[in-house]
């Protein structure tokens, strides 16, 4: 139907989330009319993606250089460690700007259905984090199964050693009691608080 | 915020229509994650676009030879144009499968506000299209301001030579009349037609 350079594009835009057949035809169709400098930024932007995106040695978030930012800001408490699925938690953390300790990225869950097992993440590097001086592991894994096995894993692990928390699960602020899934309503029974 | 690298893709995600900062953000995270292999070939396809992309000489669609399929389609009635802004509005008239006729694409339409004047379009090359076994010019130009104008301009300059014909404006098959606006139905009810 398409030239063969529009039908290209449209499936590349199709591996987008979200974006099925119809969307990804109007995207390849509006960008037809891009400036050819548009396109070339566009183009190098995705293809120097992998060269130029690196990740911190020391605790797995997105950085420039060897070591990010995180790690690097001496004013950060280094003896809390939060630890977080992938380095896109850190950024939806950051943004709440109360947080101000050390992260670790695990680049994954533990998953027995697609056969993950706890070497095949970013732990090792974590264990050897955890000094005499670590006060405590924030356990912030997504409230998935995989999550949950993942964060019951590091407790057993390391948490005879260290305090190691979870962070609360519950009712999203501003949510409605009617509109809340089972799962979130018990956790939210569980978990209630004394008023003060 | 984010790392360079990723900081410029969302920028380049934002150019797309429809999508916001959040979108492209949602984009540029997702993307991170593809193969190397994906990310070339998405980024060579939007490199290659203009390249690859022709346009025919004859209609102005768009073509990867010199001539595009539909004008080099010898089963098509050549007697019948039908004149659409942009080539995409191909696209959408051909999925039809009902129009066999051929097509010119103006590439624009004339704009007192933003300037732009039958010269500034495509018009002289479809002038030169016109010969004397034409039997009809369809103008299927947008409903809008700017449409209209390049339709009447059209009719005014051809129309005394050849038949010159407008598609129909009307209530769209299975909408609902209260949700019609007023224009559309101002129209729908001038242009009704006589039922047999």
């Amino acid at each position: 139907m398409y030239p063969k350079a529009i039908e290209e594009l449209i499936e590349s835009f199709k591996i987008l989330p979200g974006v099925g057949a119809k969307t990804a035809e109007r995207f390849a169709l509006y960008v037809i009319d891009c400036s050819e400098e548009e396109l070339k930024r566009f183009s190098l932007a995705l293809e120097n993606l992998h060269t130029n995106l690196k990740v911190c040695s020391n605790c797995g978030n997105y950085c420039e250089d060897e070591i990010c930012k995180i790690c690097s800001d001496s004013t950060r408490d280094k003896r809390v460690i939060c630890v977080v699925e992938s380095a896109k938690d850190i950024i939806a953390m950051e943004k709440t700007q109360e947080y101000n300790g050390h992260y670790h990225v695990l680049h994954g869950t533990i998953s027995s259905i697609k056969g993950i097992f706890p070497e095949d993440i970013n732990i090792d590097s974590l264990l050897s984090r955890i000094q005499n001086d670590t006060k405590e592991v924030i356990i912030a894994t997504n409230p998935t199964l995989d999550g949950e096995t993942t964060a019951m894993y590091l407790e057993k692990v390391i948490g005879d050693k260290i305090l190691v928390t979870r962070i609360a699960h519950g009712l999203p602020m501003g949510a409605h009691l009617d509109y809340a899934d089972e799962l979130t309503l018990i956790k939210a029974m569980e978990n209630r608080k004394k008023m003060k």
